[in-house]
């Protein structure tokens, strides 16, 4: 059966709105999506507060209760409906994520059980038939067929097919 | 580089060790190694017994502090100052195991950094050259080469190449 394997964040899990909730509670202001087109957050706030915005997601915390992508678990549900839908994070970068991400998944995702969750640092070591991940270094080492998903930063990388919802 | 992912439980972190010790704990029986020779402590414990010994690994603290396999640690830096060695541990099933995992292996494998850690439920989404593990249900849907280590349950499977020590 066809394996499509599928990212967490900013794909399932929509961490760039706890990267803009935490920034509007340290430093008062709030930057919007649009502003993130072609970039990200760390590198369009004042050098100054760079070192604390990279710092975010590995703080405890940062992982937990995020907001769910428009119409994904809908449409992740009916994929896995057809085929063996694997959730494939790169979560080992930031440790306290682990346990966060887990809880997430049994909340909003509990149709993928725990067999078909991969919680990796580097996804040239995964397999399957399609990956959809919203960065290009992700999707640049698959060997199945990638697919991007829209988020803020990767608005202008045109090399793969992209999902924009 | 050649890839060698290797296993957690029972082949760099003793499991066992835990298993005899909580069941030594909560019914004041030390069983021995030789004893599970073949099997396993949840298939010889009294039968009124087995839910309790199947449920360890799901409470919190299991995985914590667990004993390092004798000479584990110092083959697997050598093996990785020659290829690339991917730890990859069916952790999924234990959601507490994953905080638990990454901590061990920072204080016992810094060597192996979160870039070549792996936690999965079912490991025939990684691919790799070498798969070393205790299991036979891994190894037998590994598709590079698969070579078990010795633990008590598996002394009886012959049909892979086998390390022991």
């Amino acid at each position: 059966m066809m394996r499509i394997l599928i990212d967490m964040d900013d794909v399932t899990a929509d961490a760039v709105a706890r990267f803009l909730e935490w920034y509007e509670r340290d430093f008062g202001i709030r930057y919007t999506r649009q502003q993130l087109h072609g970039t990200k957050l760390s590198e369009i706030v004042p050098p100054e507060h760079k070192q604390t915005v990279l710092r975010y997601p590995h703080q405890k915390g940062f992982f937990k209760d995020l907001p769910v992508i428009q119409d994904s678990k809908e449409v992740i549900e009916a994929l896995n409906n057809i085929y063996e839908v694997f959730v494939v994070s790169a979560a080992m970068e930031f440790k306290y994520s682990l346990y966060d991400k887990f809880e997430w998944l049994d909340q909003h995702f509990p149709f993928i059980p725990w067999k078909r969750r991969v919680f990796c640092g580097d996804k040239t070591i995964v397999k399957g038939d399609v990956l959809i991940d919203d960065h290009d270094f992700n999707l640049f080492v698959f060997t199945g067929r990638p697919i991007v998903f829209f988020s803020p930063p990767n608005v202008h990388y045109i090399k793969n097919e992209r999902i924009d919802t």
